[in-house]
């Protein structure tokens, strides 16, 4: 079993971060996805959409897309649990996950996309666009510093898997999408110092 | 216990067919989107993001997302499973139904959002960037094809959330957003109408 990754691409920390955080080592293979390696017909067999992570099991079958791949250790291996831990927990935890991926993650991701020159010829950028998504996932950032005032972590007492998406969407705006998290906004500057402290975060 | 709900909009409409296809019955109560009854303080305090569908708990929690929503219904009611059966199945319909979300559903709702007049002054209109996503839909759904050509539904052989989630999308399509499915896509043509004839389609 190993995992196509990359250093640098945040989709692939997500899945490092969550097995670091339970424990598990699997063995890493980098995918050189700046020279589009992720692009020769040999990956796209692994993955036909060119996407990395992607899981790779012993009997040849391979698993793209991030959660799905997050899913399968937490229904392996359920301690620590970072995907809730009955039925009704479960879904709130799905709920915050999906909040952090579409409110925050996504559009720091099309801001990006359509502002970073290292883009540029790998799609059609339109800034303005790109300048409106950084514009929301700051209004957002502000919404959930109203969240991190009342709990430790995104979904309450718990590290789970939204703390997980929400740094490593945070840190993608911090690093290329021009998106520093404001002073005034302290409840996700303590936040965010927390969980980059855990040792998961430099997986 | 109640779910906010709209006839029209998308996204309840996926907890809708889930629902149906489990055989659960719960209230709906419907939320008027298009006078904006969800952006109201008293809405924003089931759902702070204004989002439908929210599933109301009798003790008076809110739970929004309506991957979440399912989930949860999911974990309580698992016959019959929509969310596969063990660790590796649940990971591969995890896989499959985020890339129908992924790679139909948010680009065909990003090409509604920018190039139809019902969303002209609730957000800033690319209708350039919107082409660029109904385009890129559009290729998905030829790769779509190529996977449909060898089973009957979106991950396997079990109706699965995701073909929820890919005929939600592609109705919106459809019906919003300019995007009819070429004739010559014939696998999904077969598909679209086995999903749409069952009895759920229409909840």
């Amino acid at each position: 079993m190993k995992i196509y990754s990359h250093e640098l691409a945040p989709n692939p920390r997500r899945v490092r971060i969550f097995l670091a955080e339970k424990g598990i080592t699997v063995a890493y293979e980098q995918v050189d996805i700046f020279s589009g390696k992720n692009r020769t017909p040999e990956f796209l067999q692994k993955n036909p959409l060119g996407g990395i992570p992607v899981l790779e099991f012993d009997d040849g079958t391979y698993l793209a897309e991030s959660v799905a791949i997050c899913r399968y250790f937490e229904g392996m291996f359920p301690e620590p649990p970072l995907m809730g831990v009955d039925p009704r927990d479960q879904a709130f935890v799905e709920m915050w996950n999906r909040r952090m991926e579409l409110e925050i993650f996504g559009p720091i991701g099309r801001a990006m996309q359509h502002t970073n020159p290292i883009f540029k010829g790998r799609l059609e950028q339109f800034p303005a666009f790109g300048d409106t998504q950084r514009a929301r996932a700051l209004e957002r950032l502000e919404w959930l510093d109203s969240i991190l005032a009342q709990r430790p972590f995104v979904a309450g007492d718990r590290y789970t898997i939204a703390d997980i998406t929400a740094l490593v969407g945070i840190d993608l705006g911090r690093g290329y999408a021009g998106l520093e998290i404001p002073p005034a906004i302290r409840h996700v500057h303590r936040w965010h110092q927390a969980v980059s402290s855990r040792p998961s975060a430099k997986a």
